[in-house]
């Protein structure tokens, strides 16, 4: 513990680039105890450094040039929370590669330069760290990296965006459109001037591709993650799948199928020696391991806890082989909880420095299982919840299933509706499990019949039992 | 990276002991890449080294010679696993003047020795890690210790004990009593033989001791706990209860009060400068940090989320001034949950071995607030159920007011029973926020009344404003 200071830079003084200096100002203190040295900022670049903002700097650390920081060999670490890409990404390569540091809350740059950032922290030995950038200050990215670390993890089910949680909580609960929902959600705060990245289902799958990269050891990029968002949810559908019992969520999932990871914990320690060996002969006829991730509306029964995460909330679901379930809660958004996981950070990387070995593994990344196999949307099997509309007449019912049949499709339930308007009416259908590409026929030529008259709507489903 | 081999000795080789065992022979592989150097398994001590376990090991790594580990200088880890109170005690102590580090699941162990315990290992420069003393896989400690490391923590809820939560889940959903309820834990393997440590809530006092400490950075020792189990619970008041819209819980409760962190967020951070000059004239005027800590069963909002967490699960209620209210959720006991900590807590401290830093200060704990206060439970203030046993007769419902009138005790709600018994009749209520010792001495008096046929039941409320 011969060292004293450890420099800052932050690039990006936005909302949370404000919340991060409060902290630092008003814990002092408290972080200087808990790291062993004393945390300065020593500079604070940004386009804009005349605005106002809810805490007051010396000027003489505003800077508009990058390089300030990126040349300064005594700046350690760079806080990197421009929002930015294209820019954020040059600056990190530039920073790592003066053997600075990064803790950034940017989860888009991680999700399109994943492999890219951590070849480059590697190669430089230093660290890069983002707990920010999935659920704020809920700490996912910890726990999953430390506290789960001797689990094989085989699913992650995250509500992971705010906004559109809180749209489809107020849709469900005070039976409003989408329109009027999105327009609250404006008014509170929870959405951006253009809500785009987070209706259309964009930022969850940004986190989502940070959340698989870390748990399976495996390069994901966003092309592999099927996306599809809410902004063409209608109420009725919310409607009906309350009638079946189930709730809509924004889920982001993540799922490992095909490997021993799948065998639940009872399955695989359940009875000793003589058991383990059926077991691996077991796992010898499983299909190979794959990986598929996808961010979609979906319908989760109502008793399940998830569906008990409402508003702005967001909660992470994760399964270890060991731990079983293990489900974070909180706010997911927000300039003090986003600043919290920052600071966070800050602290563990400062020990690390503290201790000398902060460009040591963990706080890194490598793939690890390059062998697996990413599955595409079309081979993923699920329920689904179906929508169609039809005229009202005798034998529709047959037809549609007789299509749905021929598709290894079965039905699980049906409702048909009465509606006002009486030449079109809803019939509304939960299958059970069924495979993507054969739904996606079936619906192609269901929808040319002659009876029926609008696209069929589709919304997945996740039951019980895939939670465990 | 210089080292290769890090030896593990395990103490206490029963159901979780054999979990951590199987752990490090099937991950062995996995254990290694992940630290940075293969943890080695030299030595198994327990008192009974003959009986089956549902793993095989190399019958020269058994010993029931404590001291063939404690001796071993070349044993750098002591997993301690013993279930044991004196004897764990001893071990670890002797285990950390020998420059060794622990590794434990023992909740009782910490929670009696808190203090001295982190003052040898201090004194010694090595790691105490105890993720599994609380929660089991849920990785709660480390949450706590580094994610939310940037946050004063204000509040802990906790659902810290399965066979509790099991039983209160039964009675509420099933309507059967509460020797039922146990009857069926016992079946199912959530209670022990002799479960008074679960039923008493002593076991749920250990892991909020723990979790007390470490979140407050004060001492805080069992004698400082109130406690009271759910073995007196009657089925009948957990359906009024649910009549008032509330579940019933063992709750383990910490909380700070009277300080700047009970703040909200808003009112710290919300208007600049101005409006925290305002605050810090604010915050003189409150009255000293105080913080108790209390285990006994409790009233719920339904919707609240605590709430749903249902049968065997956990759960941990975390507010940080920064991030709001953060859960976190599992499975609280098995065998595998608690191996995946203890193996977590290995990873952990295995990488810092590996980077020479494993007795740095982030693994250790000091009393950072000697001034602060704890509360006595007379003094706490909470809202009340009260369940009256009176016979049925005009004027009843007057005295039992009056005298709590006269100890500040206002009602909020009250309902009046028909039952069979027709001589004694329940009045059941619900108070706002009183004092508890004026709440046990109006009941005292209460009891005392010739129309008052048996003892008063009281179950505190917790209700939603106090989650913020």
């Amino acid at each position: 513990m011969c060292k004293k200071i450890i420099n800052l830079g932050l690039i990006g003084f936005g909302k949370v680039g404000a919340g991060v200096v409060r902290v630092l100002q008003d814990s002092a203190r408290l972080l200087e105890e808990k790291i062993g040295a004393r945390p300065v900022l020593k500079k604070i670049a940004d386009v804009d450094i005349s605005s106002r903002r809810d805490v007051s700097v010396d000027r003489h650390l505003l800077t508009t040039e990058l390089n300030d920081i990126l040349d300064d060999p005594e700046i350690e670490v760079v806080i990197e929370l421009t929002g930015t890409t294209l820019v954020a990404k040059r600056l990190m390569l530039k920073a790592m590669s003066e053997g600075k540091h990064i803790v950034t809350a940017n989860k888009a740059v991680l999700a399109q330069n994943w492999a890219e950032l951590f070849a480059t922290a590697k190669k430089n030995r230093v660290g890069i760290f983002y707990e920010a950038s999935v659920g704020a200050g809920i700490p996912v990215i910890q726990v999953i990296r430390e506290g789960l670390a001797a689990n094989h993890i085989s699913r992650i089910f995250g509500i992971l965006n705010g906004t559109t949680n809180y749209i489809l909580t107020r849709m469900q609960k005070d039976k409003i459109n989408f329109e009027e929902a999105l327009d609250e959600a404006r008014k509170k705060g929870f959405a951006e001037p253009d809500p785009s990245l987070d209706i259309g289902g964009f930022d969850s799958m940004h986190k989502i591709v940070i959340l698989s990269n870390l748990a399976f050891g495996k390069k994901i990029e966003i092309k592999d993650v099927y996306v599809e968002g809410i902004d063409r949810i209608d109420e009725k559908d919310i409607r009906y799948g309350e009638e079946f019992g189930y709730s809509l969520k924004l889920l982001a999932i993540a799922k490992e199928t095909g490997t021993p990871g799948v065998l639940t914990h009872q399955q695989r320690v359940g009875k000793g020696a003589r058991h383990r060996t059926a077991l691996h002969s077991m796992e010898k006829n499983l299909r190979p391991a794959e990986i598929e991730v996808r961010v979609h509306p979906t319908f989760l029964p109502k008793e399940h806890l998830l569906s008990s995460v409402e508003h702005e909330f967001n909660a992470i679901y994760i399964v270890g082989d060991l731990t079983g379930p293990i489900v974070l809660y909180g706010r997911g958004a927000g300039q003090m909880s986003a600043s919290s996981a920052v600071i966070g950070d800050l602290i563990y990387l400062g020990r690390k420095i503290v201790g000398g070995n902060a460009g040591e593994i963990s706080g890194l990344w490598e793939e690890r299982r390059k062998g697996i196999k990413i599955k595409n949307i079309a081979d993923v099997r699920s329920r689904y919840y179906l929508r169609f509309s039809v005229v009202d007449s005798p034998g529709v019912l047959a037809k549609i299933s007789n299509i749905l049949g021929r598709h290894n499709i079965s039905i699980a339930q049906v409702i048909q509706k009465e509606e006002r308007r009486k030449d079109v009416v809803p019939v509304v259908m939960m299958t059970h499990e069924a495979v993507e590409k054969n739904v996606q026929h079936a619906l192609s030529l269901i929808d040319r019949l002659k009876i029926v008259k609008a696209k069929t709507v589709l919304i997945r489903v996740e039951d019980g039992t895939t939670f465990c």
